[in-house]
């Protein structure tokens, strides 16, 4: 029998993370190459896991680990487009459909933007799963169509292929189950081994920070963006980072049919006052990015051209953006306990409730509904009167009101005083 | 499709861990019983073992660790037996025979020794590997017929059966693969969960330190040694522990039938300094631990009472102790560069030599070869003339001596002046 043998010992790796070491390029190339193969197994590759989490790594060894997730799979290339490509990553959060109008708003402006996106897990939602509500919509289409589509109406987003970075889905699904996804450089590595390998030219990563954001503490999350910038900058990908609060729902609707409904609102000139805020913002990003710093965003949210090119991005993917939107059989609103000013509303509460009325999944198999979530009626600095609705929850099965209920229960306050208005994005990082 | 709901999530467990919490003693128990039964993947157990080796348990985590480990299988007693149990366990090192002259010592003051054993890995020997040697001798043995020859001639060295703590060697053979070995907390109750399990009534511990041992450091080997004694105490078992010197090779000896030889020499009142030193220390500890402190321990091994018990002991498992012992086909002799005084000799490298020389494994279902290993001609201490024999390498493949020779360069040293004598016991702890 031929036996190859390794230039690592895999307990050998593992015993110089734990003692805070480095690894070298070679041994990280290997490590990953090994993982993917799988030779180095499950059990050593989350044991390093933990001991990287616990020691971290530095930035050299962070953008090994990526380069070396990147060569485990596939890569594309948009150089021959025609256009400049810019991509956006949102760390995810609570009410957060800024993907929908933000894509066609950048793209009515002739840049493309290819969005391959994911589906959402617990408390916080998927793009795919919020577009899949609009009838017809297909988020899986094939390279060579994601191509045509960029070329023609500019915006694509689509599920993500198996192909890119296969490294990176083996990593992140072991990271799921052994308490190790909130690690800085495997979030970062993840997250930018598939940005980078999908080839675009720049890149704007919408970091969030608060209670409804992956990462709660605002340090860390600059922390997150840093590294990720550093790596993009590092792999000739122009990357940009806005840190923003995740600590209230954004816009006025978690849940995805209602989430679409809202993002027409937008591209349509109107929607909730944060919702445009941070589109506009991210835009503005994008297309300096692009080369066009001086593009007047707001004019093409107010005159049409955004719904244009939303109208063509649903069309190029089979969906219909005329057709009626799903709707909930069941409504259960909720009223003021009294009268004042909403002082607090909790992104966390509010997403684990819409999760739990049906809008998101437990487990990655899982279904969800199109129709279900909750829809708020005022936000933090609204005053209220007594009896006035607060929210109303959304689902296609009523037997889910009470844990949807005891989820938002002390989600929010009602007080005597209007709170400081609310900065959506709190820091640039370039 | 029923389904047991479980009282705690892995990852849950794994977060307080990794962020320096405590388990209770519910999670505790709820984990090894989990493990035990395939709940808990191998590859959450062993992230969770590298966050408890770089953060830690307190006494009373160990000590619930140590206890749900001791559930998860059957438990031995030896109340019933007329006599007193005592038992001693060694973390191992080179040239460690002191089983072997030790535990027939005992027993001629009419103790009962249990002495369940492993087989060496890598380059620390193992207790059943040498007596192996002997022509006839059964490492396996019911546990009825355990109880008889400890109730009958009263030593009895044996494996240790796959029913005691069986949740430890599930955990070991991960932490084998997985970088998580050395941790003070796991060693600990991998060590007391079978000795707890095994039912002794008093238990004496050799912890070593040195370049030849386990643990390399004497304040992590304290730490260790106070850890067990600890965990012993706690579960009633009267235990205590010696810190030894594992710098040099123990006696004159590396190898399983050399070891034999060298016990026998012992047994019969000869044997080199440091083994009947050590030897005559741990009988003492383990004769007070059973009521008898004032012992006369030499007197039993320069008066032939040990020796019969010796042979009453090898009989009771089928060897026979008068038999030739094997030789070795092949040795090369390696001769002293200088005229002077041996200064140095460390232990890892003989004891990675002998390994290589077929003494040890590298795999647990590896042979290893009775006859192979080292003989030293000459101490630390000990003045030798410029070309007299330093030590011979014996082995049945002489294509092995390439690799032994490799391993041991530089393990050894000769100086004009003779270093300061050595304390081969550096502290108790009780």
């Amino acid at each position: 029998m031929a036996t190859t043998v390794e230039p690592f010992d895999t307990v050998d790796l593992i015993r110089v993370k734990r003692g805070s070491g480095e690894l070298s390029t070679a041994q990280i190339d290997w490590l990953i190459d090994a993982y993917t193969r799988g030779y180095v197994a499950d059990e050593q590759m989350s044991a390093l896991t933990m001991a990287i989490f616990l020691n971290g790594m530095d930035r050299r060894e962070i953008r090994d680990m990526t380069m070396a997730m990147i060569r485990s799979g596939e890569t594309m290339d948009f150089t021959g487009l025609g256009k400049t490509t810019v991509d956006k990553h949102s760390t995810g959060g609570v009410g957060d459909k800024i993907t929908l109008p933000l894509a066609p708003l950048v793209a009515s402006f002739g840049v493309a933007v290819p969005q391959l996106s994911g589906r959402g897990l617990g408390h916080t939602g998927g793009t795919l799963d919020k577009l899949e509500s609009i009838p017809g919509w297909q988020a899986s289409i094939s390279n060579d169509r994601m191509r045509e589509i960029m070329a023609d109406s500019g915006a694509v987003v689509c599920a993500a292929g198996s192909g890119l970075a296969p490294a990176d889905g083996k990593l992140y699904a072991l990271r799921d189950i052994t308490g190790t996804v909130e690690a800085i450089p495997l979030i970062a590595s993840s997250i930018m081994s598939k940005k980078i390998a999908e080839g675009t030219a720049a890149l704007v990563l919408d970091v969030k920070f608060g209670s409804g954001a992956f990462i709660q503490d605002i340090d860390q999350s600059r922390l997150l963006a840093r590294t990720m910038v550093d790596l993009g900058t590092d792999a000739g990908v122009a990357t940009t980072a806005l840190l923003t609060d995740m600590n209230v729902p954004l816009g006025l609707t978690i849940g995805n049919a209602l989430e679409v409904r809202e993002s027409v609102e937008t591209l349509a000139g109107g929607g909730p006052a944060d919702i445009r805020e941070l589109t506009v913002a991210l835009a503005r990003e994008m297309l300096a990015s692009a080369g066009l710093p001086d593009a007047d965003v707001e004019a093409a949210l107010d005159d049409g051209r955004a719904m244009d090119a939303w109208k063509r991005m649903i069309r190029a993917q089979g969906g219909d953006p005329d057709a009626a939107l799903p709707t909930a059989r069941e409504t259960h609103v909720v009223t003021a306990e009294r009268s004042g000013f909403v002082t607090e509303q909790h992104a966390l509460p509010f997403g684990i409730a819409a999760w739990r009325l049906g809008a998101g999944r437990a487990r990655k198999q899982d279904p969800v509904q199109a129709a279900a979530g909750i829809e708020l009626h005022a936000k933090p600095g609204d005053s209220v009167v007594e009896g006035q609705p607060l929210f109303t929850l959304h689902t296609d099965e009523p037997d889910r009101f009470a844990r949807a209920l005891e989820a938002v229960d002390g989600g929010w306050a009602i007080g005597d005083e209007a709170p400081a208005a609310r900065r959506i994005v709190a820091e640039r990082i370039s």
